[in-house]
């Protein structure tokens, strides 16, 4: 397939006539039941409503033209059915599949990527024996005592992701099991952790693809000597999630071990052992195979051709819009749900690693904007701290809202007539509907100029399937930007140039007697920023 | 005193030329011993290393006109002093002073503003009353035994600020003590904290100056009704933080009252006993008073007129020519430090809801941007995620790193030859360079362009002192730039619109039967969205 440079595309250029007269939220009347109805679209148990876009039919032609015409679905089709769409054309790259939707392609008898989902399944049943051996205890620590807790040891895609469905999905816990988290170098996070457990008690899951991530390694080192230190056998307590032939892919030094595969890029590794392992302990197998059923629907959902009816697709376009079109240079997204507290982390990992790119698939600058700054913390905290800037501020933030229906704990309470669940939603309509229309008032200060883009998603509850949905609509609307821009979004070379100094600065500190050898020139920036900073002994 | 327009500063205009031919970073050779060397300052504890901003000396001169023709530390210091800053000239406003720095100036006889600060230490004798008669079991609970854990029922400023440091103490706690929050209206935020806790050893100190905040008098509810079902006394475990003659001031209702003041704004409120009683109870009375002493002492040093020497004033100058001169829409916070998790979200909240502003301080809508999104999370976390971005993106994010030279815990590991705190700060400073140098490949997928800029701020430990002195540097440089701006900071008008619909909203979805009366027209968008939402019943 050949890919167009994004501004080669024709409807590129009609867009950003129409971007010039593009709809105008602001005043009343500007939201009609037809527009709010009509601009409406469903998936998985999602709605999500976009009338307070600004766009109108004709954007909304264009921007199918648009995806037609960069060939998005197609794209993403080759992608599910195993093409290499992790390379850079003509230049060494990583050349590899980009397959983390086969891990969740196991409903079916014929997967899309038979070879991958049948790796995936393979590891899916090695947990499920793991699981059932902790539940009837043929699997314990040396006392014969069930664990409690498991620690997951890693970092970025090792950590980001299962941690934000961890915190999402906690409810759901089986009783007696928690999960915590080391991902920092800094030596303060493991202690942290560490200062607060019974490690008796608990399973170390390290997670590492490559099994030589230095923050992982060093916090697998401090973890051991703590369960030493504790007068515990480390090869009873420590797993294994890595790439197999990895230097950690040791089955002496771990209780359990399970694979990921380099198809599967870190950042979109949730879904596999990465995320399978701590989430199969707290919520169990059948529950973790809900996120992947919900994930893996999100998936087929995105194979429609149409951007009215296909709800990643659209979401992913409708951010074009306000990033290419109408300059917006980032995206807030915003959960009305405090169990998405680490959601927009998440996210950010995913869509600015993915798409924060400089250089289309066949190597060349790009001319056009690549990725926006992604970031968000839950509302209705957020009303009471950044939305003063969201309403009044100059930098226009679009936002993506996302809320439910239903609380997770029903444990609810209805003051003035409302539940605190209604008064969730209320905000969240009323917040989206403030930025659209804005107020006019005769004190400037009280004033709001509207005409600020927003899409509201709606889930009827946060269950561990929904949690799945979630997470497939926003690894498909990525991968679809990505397509449209006609970059790479799965590699991260731009994390390796700070690998190189860090590592070239390292080997200054360390002393001579323990082989040390000075290499850098004494005037070398590195050397100043050393001395500058104090770290230099 | 006259405020002048940004626009209208001598300055500005020759800045704009200054941008058009900024220093560029990019190469070797850019950054020779002498630059890293001189361009460095240093503050109560804290270095600030800003060789790696895109300035010379020509534009550091600038840009210390430009303080001056804007009268900066002029107007701090009659901020300091009870100057009435919080107001629209010509327009209804607050009209109210701000004396955020009041309540940490009582290590003096001669406090700036005396009434303010005399407030301040009457709250304080009245903590350290309250919290002696916890340690000497003078209060317990019914069975007379000791709290260990205070929830903090609060939201936006009562929550996100004493949250942030909370976290970053936590480190420094008494034994047994520690804290939770509540926040979210999201009946979820309080299920989950309350699931956790032995209620009978927990003070609920519910937080609001208003004593009306929607979200908390709903929480106080939900933890009252919690209280009340495990057989609990809620006057024996609420305690309140409030405005003198608010709803809430009611000594009846709590076991122990503390004040807030309305010249001190929520944001800015971590250090009056907003932040003060959860941390006081956690930290201890003298712990909590070293984050005074630093906020204290670096509201002293922000006081010096030259911007070399002015470490806020300097931090607020060079996100000024970063944001309005280079064009920046964000800033980027990223602390080298596990326990600064949470302190991004606080300064996004303090940062965003002061600066993100439409109108001059006499209502005229600004010609010019006014504050950015401030967004961050910690390193080296991002490193594995979004830092792609930062390297290749298309959009440029200056960052400001936070570090320190020591870990909290010193539970440290050597391997290859460093530490874990040596790696943390050498991926730190790595990170700085390779931003600022980027790198020639000829892989163009390799390649960095460099040029971005940053600034490095290093400490010796995150002690409760540094961590009162970092919250003071950032506290007084949002407050410099909005002078800067000619904006007032000290507002939130931008918050208003959205509880008004949503006030509206709820109406809408209250039964008749209790009262509900529906008002709105069929056709509102408000009724539209709720049908579109699901949530009209």
């Amino acid at each position: 397939m050949e890919y167009k440079d994004f501004v080669d595309l024709q409807a590129v250029q009609r867009l950003q006539q129409l971007a010039q007269k593009s709809y105008n939220l602001a005043g009343s009347g500007t939201l009609p039941p037809e527009r709010i109805s009509g601009y409406s679209t469903s998936a998985c148990g999602f709605d999500l409503l976009y009338s307070t876009q600004r766009i109108d039919d004709q954007v909304l032609d264009e921007l199918q033209n648009l995806a037609d015409e960069a060939g998005l679905v197609k794209q993403f089709q080759a992608m599910k059915s195993g093409a290499v769409m992790n390379r850079i054309i003509g230049h060494d790259s990583e050349n590899r599949q980009v397959l983390h939707t086969a891990c969740r392609d196991i409903f079916t008898d014929n997967p899309l990527a038979p070879e991958a989902t049948s790796q995936a399944r393979e590891q899916m049943a090695r947990l499920q024996t793991f699981l059932a051996d902790l539940d009837s205890s043929v699997v314990t620590n040396d006392k014969g005592e069930p664990f409690t807790t498991m620690v997951q040891v890693g970092i970025g895609g090792s950590d980001l992701g299962p941690r934000a469905l961890y915190v999402a999905l906690q409810r759901y816990h089986l009783p007696g099991r928690s999960a915590r988290f080391i991902a920092n170098v800094d030596p303060d996070d493991a202690a942290a952790v560490l200062a607060d457990l019974d490690l008796s008690r608990t399973l170390i899951n390290v997670v590492s693809k490559s099994g030589t991530t230095l923050e992982t390694l060093t916090n697998e080192q401090l973890v051991r000597q703590a369960l030493a230190a504790a007068g515990l056998n480390p090869a009873r307590h420590m797993i294994a999630v890595t790439g197999a032939g990895s230097p950690m892919d040791d089955p002496e030094k771990y209780l359990a071990s399970f694979h990921m595969y380099d198809y599967i890029g870190g950042r979109y590794s949730a879904t596999s052992m990465v995320g399978g392992v701590t989430l199969g302990f707290v919520l169990g197998y059948d529950t973790f195979k809900e996120v992947l059923r919900g994930a893996h629907e999100m998936d087929v959902a995105a194979d429609t051709g149409s951007i009215r009816e296909n709800l990643p697709l659209l979401m992913a376009m409708l951010g074009i819009w306000n990033h290419n079109f109408l300059g917006c240079a980032t995206v807030a997204v915003l959960p009305y749900s405090q169990a998405l507290l680490r959601f927009p982390a998440h996210l950010q990992q995913c869509d600015m690693e993915s798409n924060g790119k400089q250089v289309t698939r066949y190597g060349v600058p790009v001319r056009w904007q690549t990725g926006p700054v992604v970031w968000g913390e839950p509302g209705t905290n957020g009303q009471h701290a950044f939305y003063q800037l969201l309403h009044q501020g100059t930098e226009i933030v679009p936002v993506e809202f996302i809320g439910f229906r239903n609380s997770q704990y029903e444990a609810d309470i209805k003051i003035k007539g409302t539940t605190s669940q209604q008064k969730l939603m209320a905000n969240m309509l009323a917040q989206s509907l403030a930025m659209a229309q804005g107020r006019d008032h005769e004190n400037p200060n009280k004033k709001f100029s509207g005409n600020r883009p927003s899409s509201l998603l709606i889930g009827e509850r946060l269950t561990p399937y929904a949690m799945g949905a979630l997470l497939g609509l926003y690894e498909n609307r990525i991968a679809f930007q990505g397509f449209c821009w006609n970059i790479n979004s799965f590699d991260q070379e731009g994390v390796q140039l700070g690998k190189i100094l860090a590592d070239r600065i390292l080997a200054e500190l360390v002393p001579e007697k323990d082989g040390g050898r000075k290499k850098l020139a004494p005037d070398a920036p590195e050397i100043s920023l050393l001395r500058a900073a104090g770290c230099n002994e």
